[in-house]
């Protein structure tokens, strides 16, 4: 728990200070979404590397979703994902019913417009690990009622 | 282990955006430092609040050092601090033989010089941390053989 609360006070933090930038003109406020996203790239792909130093080869690609859903999201975020779908034709949608960076935000509608900058880093860590194994994608969050999120995961060949 | 991977990954994308931003002329180099030290202040501060929720009440400064040094220094950094000195007079040396956040980085002599901004936060932190718990100090930080660190803790009275 410890632990878990280090990671969500430095998210926080950094969010923070990369909006602040913006506010200062130093950076457009637009490009906030993308830093936040490129970071969460970087640490994706250092902790991919981590988690996969012992587990044996993946059969495919929906093995490696699997992967992506259980064990690297049970280390993250302390939980699974609840659902994973997918159409079978590249794209899966992960939820989470209960996305950890969102349950400190009030769920109230009035904050839903928040919500995209608290899920940047995710996406950028889901691409950054799928990408240290080989899969090129484009991962994008919705959330409809907060703090369930899903994530969407569309696979470029 | 995996939780630490993601601190350490985090802080150093962090330390890196921080002086990228110092390059582009955005902000000049000295503030960097500044920044991160105020990062970690107010994580310190987050974090204080959650690990002392159940905790007994404090004797006096030794027992709020003892802590820090004990069970705070544990939660983020997975070990304690290995020697805790103190001249009575509101001056406290804090050792840690291994610190976690400069262990990625070569014991080689040529690269001290990059050891403070991997120190900054983490002032911050021990900074914040006894803020919150009604203490106002001043933290700085010394290597002198990598991976070993001490932090000096000035009480202001």
């Amino acid at each position: 728990m410890a632990d878990d609360a280090l990671f969500q006070f430095l998210h926080n933090e950094v969010i923070q200070y990369v909006y602040k930038s913006a506010e200062n003109g130093e950076m457009e406020n637009g490009r906030c979404i993308t830093k936040l996203e490129s970071m969460g790239f970087r640490v994706g792909q250092g902790l991919i590397e981590r988690f996969t130093k012992d587990t044996a080869r993946f059969k495919d690609e929906l093995d490696i979703m699997k992967f992506i859903c259980k064990d690297f999201w049970t280390s993250v975020f302390k939980k699974q994902i609840d659902n994973l779908r997918t159409n079978h034709q590249g794209i899966y949608v992960l939820q989470d019913n209960k996305f950890r960076l969102l349950t400190q935000l009030s769920a109230g509608k009035q904050y839903l417009e928040y919500a995209p900058k608290y899920l940047a880093f995710t996406c950028g860590l889901v691409r950054g690990g799928l990408s240290n194994l080989g899969v090129k994608s484009i991962v994008t969050a919705e959330v409809s009622v907060m703090p369930a999120c899903k994530f969407q995961v569309m696979i470029q060949k």
